[in-house]
């Protein structure tokens, strides 16, 4: 098999969608000029010969498929468990029959060191920096991101600085705290943060874990290539067994780009026969991608813009689709469903009931699955991006 | 290979220390009115005929191992990560040199579903409580244990209700809320919450997860038997090597005892080659086993009582050490080691500090560890038994 990757760093990054090869970490030049976020990405590794029942797990588990060549950087990160839903519909109210063939599952993230699928992008997004000579590491966050920046950056020994907005819980920049990040709050919202992060990038050299520029073109492509490991966990667990669709709660879509990229190797290498189809799921109040397939043409679809409203989703809602999660819908034959608040929000206490306390915008591709299942009866797995108590503290849970 | 449990339901019970058979969930009568308190087990496993490599993890990974027959009852809990700490003195101040082959490794519990290493046990009490046909479970719990019963009764559909006390932390309250478990405050500590809880289980005949006699025999057999996972995982995970000590943060050892009693089994199959030094961890303010091992004589070491005091390692605090921990000591030739407060306050801070976030009691363990470590350099694993989250919304963690 061939390596992503090389000796003499972290491999070239080519535009998604014009494939001009590009530098730095805010995205396509090219595109961004037409107002298009589009992000670049190392090449689609090649997973021939490799078995999956042999995979342990993780982004490390296959260290060949990942765009680094350093020393693997772990806290223990992925290999999480998939938890079958209870669907019948006496206990639920969901109208879903078991017999029927209908099965939902839960990919439960929040299992991870510091309680979050960012886990997995950030334990490879500082291998990356540590390949670069950096010896700060930089991100925009007010959530889970910056958490794990925060760990992964302390486990490498390098600085962490996390700029956030007034929107930060108590119990997360506690969190980040004590993972030893330096916080910045920067006062007038997710735009003043951003410029604050990129100002770092460009007169410190800091290296960037999170997006910052606009239009945004997604996350760090190191760092994001660490997602395509939840593919190869679905994929190992579910042995032959036909994934119908895979949710994921969506908002710059790293997460869903990353999976759906991690199935197209799977399917290159013959690994599964049948990639699952890609569905982001999003809260009413910010659905760039539902408001986007609405649109006949790609071209339109491309181009939306919606306003976004405070959620209780909080870690969810950006106003563009950025373009690789418009790739991953279109490619794998997929979908964007938006969920009111008040589905969701009951959705995560029905969860709760049946032990899986899960953050607010994990329920929301919970209630994308249950409402597919209604349709079509098939296996369906939707992800738990990351565990509901950090929002124990603010009251925010099951608000 | 033999199994544990039986079509009837969960296995007899024989008391560890004097043999006889015992009845119900409040230990050996026998040895209770020499004031010993003493659990009562089902036989160990035989696991002739099992691989190691081929051990999924978690305690349904083997289920012919468990006293109970009924299906299992899961949210993914277990197949937790180890993660080896830097040890170098430069980083650390910690005089530990790698090159003397010193490893500490942390077992991350907190990845499991409520945050604990007591998903792992909740899985099998409440599967053993089904068995029993109980539609009412019931513990005595101010932290994790509440927690993990909660989510696995509300898992099976049974009733969950959970006597605390005055020191239940704000987190941990609501974490059993919204899981779903009636909570009822006792007034007057400790004991009154244990005397609430014997009532429930004589009255209404509900089924106990947690231990509320004394002499505390330590908890519900069945479910203790979920925690020879963790033995059989580090004998998977560090196949081969020789694992020196495990350290285990301790009140009522069913973790440590549990653990023993995993890699006895594991050796009597010969699946491992020597089972490793079991090490109760223990704070300073309340640490039985520490005192108890001051003894020569074991008659002596069996009816120590000690003061218990406050401690920032809120789960951890009992007053005489259960007799299936000293068991576990004796037959592992390991010991118990106390820590000031204000060194695992340090520790934890700096566990923190690279990428690991653990709750305070668990802490305990690790400064046993790195302290083992400055006197006999080998392959030592402490138990990290829970999360930091549910700690960042009282403000508790890091002191
Ligand atoms: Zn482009
Ligand atoms: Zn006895």
């Amino acid at each position: 098999m061939t390596t992503a990757g090389s000796a003499q760093g972290p491999s070239s990054l080519h535009c998604l969608r014009c494939g001009q090869e590009v530098r730095g970490f805010t995205g396509c030049p090219r595109c961004a000029a037409e107002g298009i976020g589009a992000n670049a990405m190392p090449p689609l590794a090649d997973l021939a010969g490799l078995e999956l029942s042999s995979y342990p797990g993780g982004p490390w588990g296959w260290p060949e498929t990942l765009p680094v060549s350093g020393p693997p950087m772990t806290l223990g990160e992925g290999d999480t468990p998939t938890v079958r839903l209870r669907t019948d519909p006496a206990a639920l109210g969901d109208g879903l029959a078991p017999e029927c063939g209908s099965e939902l599952w839960v990919k439960y993230e929040g299992g991870n060191p510091t309680g979050s699928h960012k886990d997995r992008a950030m334990a490879v997004g500082v291998a990356a920096a540590l390949e670069t000579g950096a010896d700060t590491v930089v991100a925009a966050s007010s959530g889970n991101a910056g958490a794990a920046a925060a760990a992964y950056a302390g486990r490498a020994r390098l600085r962490c600085v996390v700029f956030t907005d007034e929107g930060v819980p108590p119990a997360l920049a506690a969190q980040m705290d004590l993972l030893g990040a330096e916080q910045v709050q920067v006062e007038g919202g997710f735009l003043a943060r951003n410029a604050a992060m990129a100002r770092a990038v460009e007169e410190h050299g800091w290296y960037p874990l999170t997006s910052f520029s606009a239009p945004s073109p997604g996350g760090n492509p190191y760092a994001d290539e660490g997602y395509k490991s939840v593919a190869y966990e679905l994929a190992r667990d579910f042995a032959g067994r036909r994934i119908g669709a895979v949710v994921v709660p969506t908002c710059r879509a790293d997460l869903l780009s990353g999976i759906e990229r991690g199935f197209r190797e799977l399917s290159a290498a013959g690994l599964v026969s049948a990639a699952p189809r890609m569905v982001a799921a999003e809260p009413a109040g910010a659905a760039p991608f539902t408001a986007a397939l609405r649109h006949a043409d790609r071209a339109a679809q491309e181009r939306t813009r919606v306003e976004s409203h405070p959620t209780a989703a909080f870690s969810l809602g950006e106003e563009r689709p950025c373009w690789q999660g418009l790739d991953a819908l279109w490619r794998s034959g997929g979908t964007a469903v938006a969920v009111a608040e008040k589905e969701f929000v009951a959705e995560q206490r029905r969860l709760a009931e049946q032990g899986l306390l899960l953050e607010t915008s994990s329920a929301v591709a919970v209630s994308v699955a249950r409402r597919m299942l209604r349709e079509l009866p098939e296996l369906v797995v939707a992800i738990g991006t990351a565990t509901g108590m950090k929002e124990l503290a603010s009251g925010a849970a099951g608000g």
